[in-house]
């Protein structure tokens, strides 16, 4: 069995901002030189989300938008008693979800013709980071 | 280490349906000869999703409209100035997933008691796939 | 390859509880002696949810406030026609999900500095499992 990790890092200028990281992935996976497995992506924060979707920049402000309004940004969660300001980022990490994994099939991730992987961060404005693992062989 | 990869075709003749996929997932890890693994089943398209839940038919529609209730087909998204009307189908594959892990053991997925695999369709009425990833030994 | 597997069990006092079971996984990563590789964590039960966030006791009673505002616990669910009255347990196992999958890197799991696994209890005060499955070598 093969394995590969690397990580990416983000500090993005926007509190809220979608980055497409497919190319990313797929230049790791060609590094691995696995054939035939898996390829973990996800982030090692939990104000950030990881999903897979459309790279259409309308769908990207509707995402933002339905993320906002089931966890909308405010100042009334418990969280914030702690001093954090962040308590809907953390919510909606778990709305969208912090990971994908995607089938390595021939060497390359097996994708359908509109799946990209994006990096979804919810709290920016500072160093975050994001973990690729690949086994299989 | 062994992989077997497989993929399963759809074409629903609602715009929403739920598919129980559990006997075809069960039918390719025997064919696979994995004893000990994992097996990824994941929506190819980004307007599906994939989850785990109870093969109850009163729940079903419950998840159906909780679903819409959440994530409501309508005219309002941007994406739709594409020409498209299903801005609504993405946000419900980011609300539910388009993908599970499940854990192989002696040779069989295994599962609590009702733990079922449903394909659920939020764009259908045109072929769409599904790919079935089964890595182990 | 090498796999390991392991069971926890758990019948919470409340309805609905929140776990801290990061302890429990690292221990079951050291048994296994896999240095590269994944752990899937995957509640056995569609009505319980598995997620990584924050160890912070006012950001759980927000995560629990959370899902019951968008899955109610109530009456009128049609799953309720079974006899059952946890239909929005099933809906916040949706929600949520009912499983991660964490890097192994160099025999720990290769967490941010804040990443915490839970196991959520939606329907408890009786026996649940959930299941750690390692692979890798």
């Amino acid at each position: 069995m093969k394995s590969h990790t690397e990580y990416l890092t983000f500090n993005t200028k926007k509190r809220r901002e979608y980055i497409n990281i497919t190319s990313e992935v797929e230049s790791e996976v060609r590094k691995s030189g696995v054939q035939e497995g898996l390829v973990l992506v996800s982030a090692m924060h939990i104000t950030a989300a990881v999903y897979v979707n459309d790279a259409e920049s309308g769908l990207i402000e509707d995402i933002d938008q339905w993320a906002d309004r089931l966890a909308p940004f405010g100042p009334d969660y418990r969280h914030h008693r702690t001093g954090e300001d962040n308590g809907d980022a953390h919510l909606k990490n778990l709305l969208i979800g912090f990971q994908v994994t995607l089938p390595i099939t021939k060497g390359r991730i097996d994708f359908g013709p509109w799946q990209q992987i994006y990096y979804a961060e919810f709290d920016g404005r500072r160093r975050k980071r994001l973990l690729i693992k690949i086994i299989g062989e």
